[in-house]
């Protein structure tokens, strides 16, 4: 589907149900309320779902948003490369999406028509390009949702996959008034009471293996229950241990109700994430990868040092 | 003076010292190594100076750089607002540099040409606009050290300070060979294991005062004897505390080898810092600022803490 395709497409339907993924980030969201604002600007009823409520951080995206009640009638999924993202609650739009905009090369091709490309720095960058090819106006809102999905995806400009058109497009929303320090400021710098006490405890029980070549976190059940923390706020720590500085592998164990741990990998360009955790059963990215592995502390932890010893030769 | 003075006065000298400023960072660095490779590649000979030496995470700036035996003809600041930032080992500079390049609205026009622009989002984009409009050759290096003084002042295109033109910038950059990625990593992500410590014992003592609003931390020297860290590790500490996702303003408290504590204030748009610290001798910029208070602990807390309620009329 080209963009005057998708322009038409959107023009000549109505009654719009946009689909953001699970545990949604700053693209999903922006993507879903830029389209929105797309929407609304043609006249078109729409919403935006999500399988549970979005966090509150992202309250900036949709101010003044308000949905009718209406049937749906046409479905769009955005910055989602699999129907397992939807979550348990919106699995009854599965095999129902009409259009699916997203920029994960992974994409499963499982709507009807697909926009996708995986050199995209964020899915709403794909819907920049839209507006501005079809001509489609652009205001404030608009303009700061598609900078807030592209900040998000690249860690505000700072990894690989940020391109000369993730900054020239950047350059060119900054016309707008978008309070881009602030949305950066929300998007990676504050932190709850709850996470930064997270963020520290993990720090302070860090171990570096191998003379620091591995960085490990580890969360358990008890540590969880120690800090009194809400468990969400022991999301997402998987970057942590790659901060130290001579660490190539980083790993992340997370103790699991049912038992068990589960592993998130990251890697510098010196191994192979994705191999790593293929040993387990796991897989994922070639910096970043995961697997979940039965067993104790002691054995799991075993395990793991074991495999990194191997990757190292040691 | 114009680019087109500078490039004829910079083809029709030699010898150059180029100086960087005291404490150095990814910009006064970059510009330093960027100059001296125009410099190179104009067949002049030149050297890059500072008062300490370089700290080891920017040894990727100065890859393949040497300086012969001469004796110092030219002297360029880069970077620097005031001869007091040479650092005292420089100090013998003071009154003699012919060309200071900056973006310090604060300059002191020390120099006896200055080419200020305080609305550049870095010293290094300022030479970038030097050699685009003059039409000096650009190679890898040169492009990796504007890029590095780009990024390291804007927070990685974070801050208010980032321009469309920063942005743009980087974008033509990309088109080098300049491993943005890993620039970036070794400039916000990476820490030694003792920032590591530090950051996660100041993060578990960290106190959260009326309501939250003010976020403090405090650095005794029994914490940093306690850790076991190079004193060096506990600098730099600053923008903790408004990392808090209720702060407005956020305290860095430093107890001092001389007694007293060395406070480091920084605050969102919604409090003034330098007004904050003007009550206590200091001063510095709206969002920025610092002082130094005499007494013991409890009495600089007490006297601190008296003055966040009374910002906040509490």
């Amino acid at each position: 589907m080209t963009f005057t395709e998708l322009r038409n497409f959107l023009e000549s339907h109505d009654d719009y149900v946009i689909i953001t993924h699970r545990n949604p980030d700053g693209d999903t969201v922006g993507s879903g309320f830029a389209l929105w604002n797309i929407l609304k600007n043609m006249g078109k009823r729409a919403k935006v779902v999500n399988c549970e409520p979005f966090p509150a951080r992202y309250d900036f995206l949709y101010e003044g948003y308000s949905a009718p009640e209406f049937e749906p009638e046409t479905i769009i999924a955005v910055d989602i490369a699999d129907e397992r993202l939807f979550g348990e609650e919106l699995m009854g739009y599965a095999g129902k999406v009409d259009v699916c905009i997203d920029h994960h090369i992974s994409n499963k091709y499982f709507a009807k028509e697909t926009i996708v490309d995986g050199k995209a720095s964020s899915a709403t960058l794909i819907l920049y390009r839209f507006v501005r090819e079809t001509g489609l106006p652009i205001n404030d809102i608009i303009a700061k949702c598609i900078y807030t999905g592209l900040a998000t995806d690249t860690g505000c400009f700072k990894f690989e996959n940020t391109t000369p058109e993730a900054h020239i497009a950047a350059a060119e929303l900054m016309a707008y008034n978008i309070d881009f320090a602030n949305v950066n400021r929300r998007m990676f710098d504050i932190k709850s009471r709850g996470r930064m006490k997270v963020e520290a405890a993990v720090k302070t029980n860090m171990e570096h293996l191998f003379g620091g070549k591995c960085a490990m976190i580890c969360v358990t059940r008890q540590l969880m229950e120690e800090t009194g923390v809400d468990p969400a706020e022991f999301d997402g720590l998987a970057s942590i241990p790659l901060e130290s500085e001579e660490a190539i592998i980083g790993i992340t164990m997370k103790e699991l109700e049912k038992g068990g741990f589960k592993l998130s990998v990251r890697t510098t360009d010196k191994a192979d994430a994705s191999a790593f955790c293929r040993q387990f059963g796991g897989g994922g990215h070639i910096r970043a990868a995961g697997c979940e592995i039965a067993g104790s502390y002691e054995e799991v932890r075993g395990a793991v040092t074991k495999a990194v010893g191997e990757l190292f030769g040691e």
